[in-house]
Parts: C-alpha cells; structure tokens; sequence
C-alpha cells in the first residue's frame, strides 16, 4: 500500500472550500481531514479528537517546544495547530490528509513537509470572487472591504502553490481535486522506491 | 481555451504504450499524435503527413540548421525527427501531443521543452516485464537477452520522468493518464497567465 498524501488546501473565502472537502470526504473513502488542536474551551457537546483536540496552554507550548506540531498560529486569546503524529498516522495508513489552512500556514507546512501538495481554491473570474464576497447586499461596506482587501492579499501567494482549482460547479470540483490526487500518487518522486527497486532488479540484465 | 501539453511517453519494450496511446486516441478527443518527419523511403499506400511527414536527406539537414526538429536521431541510414512547428500547431489548437520516443529523445525535449509532460509506462513488477520480454518461447536467447539488456538499461532513465503510469489493465492505464494530463492542466506553473490576472485585478482590492 502507498503512503498517503498530505494536501493543503487554501483559497479565498468565498471560493467554496469548505464545500468541496466536505463533499470529497463523504463522496471518497480515501480521505481524512487533518485534526487540529487547540487551546480554546471545548463548546457543549464538541469531543476532543473529532473537530479538535483540546488542549492547555502549557501543553500546548510543550507541544511547540517538542517540534510535534507541523504548523501553528495564535489567532485572538487562543493557538490552533496541526499535530505532525495524527497526520503522519494518516498518512502512513494510506490515507491522504486533507488540511485547510491561510497561505502563511501553508507556507509552514511546505517548508517542513515538502512533499506536501498544495491547492488553492478559486472561483473562475474576479468578478465571480466580488460578487461571492459582496454577497446578499446584507453586510456593511466595512465588512465587504475588509474581505475584498483580504481576497487581494491571498492572491498575492497563488504561484506558491502546486495546483489551481478552479471552483465553478461544487460536484465537478470535487471529482477534479480527487483525480488530481490520485494523479499525483503517480509521480516519479512519490515512487522512489518502486523506480529504485525496479533499476536494482534490471540491473543484472545489463550486458 | 488553454493551451496543450506535449506528453512523451517512452517505457520498456513489452509495457504495452503502443497499445495505451491507441486507445487513448480512440476513447479522448483532445489529443494528437505528434508525426515524424523522415528521410526513409514511403512505403506502398503510405501518404506524407499521415504516419510520417517524408523528406530528402537534405530537407532534413536544412530542418536540423534551422531548429525546425525538437529532438532527432539516426537509425541505421535514416534520419527521425519531431517537426516543432506541427507540435505548436497543435499545442496552440489547445490540443494534447502525444509522442512516443526512446528515454535520450525524451531528455532532449524536455531541454527544449521544459514544460513537457514525460511519462514512463512500465509493467507492475520485474517479473511481468521478464515474462513480456521473454515472449512465447518463440523467441532465440540472444533477442531474449538482447531485450533485457535494453530493459536494463532503460531503468536508468526511469527517475528522470515526471510521472510513472504502470499497465496493468489496459484501459484502467489508458483512463489513468487521461486524468493525469487533464490534472496537469491546472497545475500552478501551467495557469501563470490566469494567475497574473487574477493578482493584477484583485490588487486594487488591497488596502
């Protein structure tokens, strides 16, 4: 059996990513979403392990210090990371690991798993993204400008990325995404060991 | 429209490509195969432009000083090339080239071409591609070593491709490259001109 892969997926807000990995879970059996922890207070009925694992802040940094987290932020009062063990578990039972994150984080998690893929998400046209992040006319002009500002600096990091996926209809986007990971379980550099074992063997067929 | 990508597939003798590329013209609409220019003699019922573009020795020579050929080598007394200007032609159209060619061909290309796509087929394992090579037993030893050894040596080259595509069943392989090429579509460093243009509009969206 193959490792899994580890895909990151970014995008703009409004681009539709929580759709498509919601979509690709229940429609693929070959996914897992990557579990982060935090040190905010479980709400009524959240269990730790499911949408994340709870944790102190003195765990928490303990955590940093012992390099167990692939990449963290501290966002308000609180800090959310990604466990390196529960992904690389995942990973090496085959599953690929789906990891929602903004693009700095993204960044963290290429520079330390550089087999990483990573997808962003984007509407088709700009005027699309405007008018997904202007919405139903109900939000104030701050809100919308403040999104629209956001939207042009997460375009400035889109080259960083291995794929574009281009989300006009929610189904055909997800069966992309999928066909685009199971492409990438092909490449040279995720079978070096296959290619390795297959020279060794030749090898005595040589004149 | 976007643009094609020029795909080399090259694999062991006895891993079935000839077979994969047929079907993969006959199932998939947006593909062409890149013809070859050649200085050997037309046989009866073979038409210029249909197998083989077929010109003198010296229209050839002309084609290598002008760099009119991406890659070309010397069989025997004749000459073999890849024309660029079909292979734009059809890239341009947005169609997919496919060429087949030997591992020393395919490294010229992708110097020529970087972004060409390279795709090594080969069989599941060693012991299939042995079976293949060795044939019904109709064949003498020398072929049969001759075959290995040129297996062997093709190995070499393996890790220099960008994906590897194992035939194990046919049309899973054939449906299997399809999705590959498809997916490379959207790879990032395919969609700069998209990209450029999604940056340039949302700049102004910054504050």
């Amino acid at each position: 059996m193959s490792k899994g892969i580890l895909v990151v997926v970014s995008g703009f807000s409004g681009a539709g990513k929580g759709t498509v990995m919601k979509r690709l879970l229940e429609k693929y059996d070959d996914y897992a979403l990557s579990v982060s922890v935090t040190t905010r207070a479980p709400r009524p009925g959240e269990e730790d392990g499911i949408a994340y694992f709870f944790r102190s802040r003195e765990e928490f940094e303990q955590l940093i210090r012992e390099d167990a987290l692939i990449e963290y932020a501290q966002y308000v009062e609180n800090y959310y990371g990604t466990p390196r063990s529960y992904v690389e578990e995942q990973l090496s039972a085959g599953r690929n690991v789906i990891l929602e994150i903004e693009i700095q984080g993204a960044m963290k998690v290429k520079e330390k798993i550089p087999e990483a893929l990573l997808v962003f998400v984007t509407p088709p046209t700009v005027a699309e993204l405007e008018k997904r992040l202007k919405g139903r006319g109900t939000e104030t002009d701050q809100v919308i400008a403040d999104r629209l500002a956001r939207a042009g600096e997460e375009a400035k990091g889109m080259d960083q990325y291995d794929y574009i996926l281009v989300n006009d209809d929610v189904e055909e986007c997800v069966d992309h995404l999928h066909d685009i990971i199971v492409s990438e379980h092909s490449r040279a550099s995720r079978n070096i060991d296959f290619i390795e074992d297959i020279q060794r063997q030749t090898k005595a067929f040589r004149k």
